[in-house]
């Protein structure tokens, strides 16, 4: 059974690379290296010398009869006390993937990546080498990133051999190697398939994401001496927004791919017993897999902080914070997708991904799409992360077969 | 006009213990000694030698063919950076009601009083002073206090030759005294009476208040993988409950006597843009005159936020931080207060106070009230803290009437 293989290779990968307080594979680190070093080992046994591209990126390349590429991706790094499958469970599905397919004639070429420091778990910056691979990172947006220990991003880089300056060159290369699917397995991170008893989702894209933080300012006054009339309560008024916002987002939630708002963030002044907020900012997450959904989401949240400010008599200011556009993945993918889940475990559930991958990177340069396997309690980036053993078979099972069947897709372009 | 007499001598005093940031006669220290020395020069001049009790308050009395005493007080004492009026106002209408009777029959004897340490603004403990004098300040609750210095309250009592042990004894001397009624003229610190366009209020008591701090704990999860129907937002059950709390307070809200809710605090965890919060502390402090509403209040806001709870799938505990019954003055008093401020002002509004005064201690002892000055804007504890100058003189007068009146009642008792 190859998908025993591979959760026998996560928990050999696990062991070399965790502590008691989890995995600990932080991109550019000597953790990180230790396992890509005994993941060039595992494609040595394949006979097959990996490469490295110029965003830092592992590559692990199995000709075939056509230079027509399918490519599996995932990533090795971890954040600090991580768990064992966000991102390994990629990289060593695709290594069973090309185990599979060393022995047997291959119509297209099979590549599996091993993208470099997806969690941006050291310099807050994600998805770094795979938008260095798409050509979408723009250096001077990283240049001045530094680590809590005050190692420079550029430093850290230099000493695994690579250039910020020159990452958006590993473009190049990736085109020319004729991409023409990218495959990614994961968990979840989340709990709608645990909650669905499925083990095994089909992912329809990855959320868009407006990010804002709202200043409510009205008057700081005294408890005590200012009636319930004559105040302008800032938090109340923030507290009023914050509940239209969960309104909006039930409202534009669609059964097969929700959308959420957030409020995560909320500090009030002067932020004491006996007095009343005169301040009160709160951040605001929305995020949608259709664009029109997340501006019609952002432009009803503006009227509803409005109409929350007016109500409590203080005023609203908004200020941007970050966005990205959602990233929908190809149709046809997505049919094979649950064609192969359904073969596997009965069901293929669609959904969204709340959280961003090295996927959408590459869902801009070729047809994309993910598959989760469910994770237990929606629990991530800990090392309680897990998914039930059966689940998460059936889970690397189906993927396999997804891989042939791009593979049959791409064959017969 | 000895109301302008008062005002002359408010400027006299803020000229010589305030600098650009405000008043300093933070209570125990060498400002507010200078202010208390000034004091005591003012009485000289009358020829009436101030008395010190063992609770450190400063008494000025002027005997009268009765030992029934109507007392006058106040307090020098100010926060840092406070204003001008906030204490003394009430200490300088005293001595100029003492000045006007030196000269005439007295069937009563009248005193004045400076309470030491009002403001509890080193030691946040108010009411120091007069809560010696009430008898109901309990030593061991006080002994514990350090100021930001690390400097002991018990050392700073010292230096002032106070000995907290002894403070409560003070109460001794207060009723041998026979004290029949105690005036307090004091600022509003609100926006009450401004809004009103009245100068003047008559204070029918203050404000009884329960203080808790309400916990609501949900689960934390990621803000893009968490659908809305399976969340546990603690934040959002902590908006709605803070909502319900205000509309109980417009529920249990008179014309005559508002009560008010105020949530304060704020705090989420993890308190990051991108996770959901999954535990939100809030402060809840509601004021109200009457006994039975306050409790009504507080019953009504346990059921709300037990509502509020189930309504977002998380718990909430509730955690007593403070409590103090509501002290309703008397009723004679306040019926001549008014009388006064109409005879004066043409109108006689009645509000609660909603800071705490030293009258409320007073009024464990003896019939009490109060008279207010409004205050622009409601500002106080700052030193744009003011009141305009035609209105305080009209609510000195008032409260020079009230005395007349007070004296009059109780020598007629």
């Amino acid at each position: 059974m190859s998908a025993r293989d591979v959760i026998g290779h996560l928990r050999e990968l696990a062991a070399r690379t965790s502590d008691a307080s989890g995995a600990q594979r932080v991109a550019w680190g000597p953790v990180w290296r230790e396992a890509r070093a005994w993941l060039d080992g595992k494609a040595a046994e394949l006979g097959l010398p990996p490469e490295t591209d110029l965003a830092g990126n592992k590559w692990i390349t199995l000709p075939g009869a056509s230079s027509k590429t399918v490519i599996i991706g995932g990533h090795l790094d971890s954040v600090p006390n991580g768990g064992w499958l966000d991102g390994p469970l990629g990289v060593l599905a695709g290594l069973e993937a090309l185990r599979q397919y060393r022995d047997k004639p291959r119509p297209v070429t099979l590549a599996v990546v091993d993208f470099a420091d997806e969690e941006g778990a050291r310099f807050s910056r994600s998805l770094l080498g795979s938008s260095g691979a798409s050509g979408s990172l723009v250096p001077d947006t990283a240049r001045h990133l530094v680590d809590r220990q005050g190692v420079r991003l550029v430093d850290a880089l230099a000493e695994n051999g690579v250039d910020l300056d020159r990452m958006p060159e590993a473009r190049t290369a990736l085109v020319a190697r004729n991409p023409r699917a990218y495959l990614e397995l994961h968990i979840e991170q989340g709990p709608v398939l645990e909650s669905m008893g499925k083990p095994t989702g089909v992912v329809i894209g990855a959320y868009g994401v407006e990010r804002h933080v709202l200043r409510f300012t009205g008057q700081a006054a005294h408890s005590g001496s200012t009636p319930i009339a004559m105040r302008h309560d800032a938090f109340l008024a923030a507290a009023e927004a914050s509940l239209a916002f969960r309104e909006i987002a039930r409202r534009h939630s669609t059964p097969e791919a929700g959308m959420v708002c957030t409020v995560g963030q909320v500090a009030v002044q002067p932020g004491i017993v006996t007095a009343v907020p005169g301040v009160c900012e709160i951040s605001l997450d929305q995020r949608a897999i259709a664009p029109d959904i997340l501006a019609r989401a952002l432009a009803d949240a503006r009227d509803a902080a409005d109409q929350a400010a007016r109500n409590n008599g203080v005023t609203v200011e908004w200020r941007h914070v970050w966005r990205i556009e959602p990233s929908r993945f190809d149709a046809r993918l997505i049919e094979l997708g649950a064609e192969a889940a359904r073969e596997v475990t009965g069901h293929a559930p669609r959904l969204p991904s709340g959280p961003l991958h090295d996927a959408v990177e590459m869902n801009r340069l070729m047809p994309a799409v993910m598959m989760f396997a469910c994770s237990s309690r929606g629990l991530s980036h800990c090392k309680e992360e897990d998914t039930p053993e059966p689940h998460l078979e059936k889970t690397i099972e189906a993927f396999l077969r997804l891989v042939d069947k791009a593979v049959a897709l791409i064959a017969a372009e």
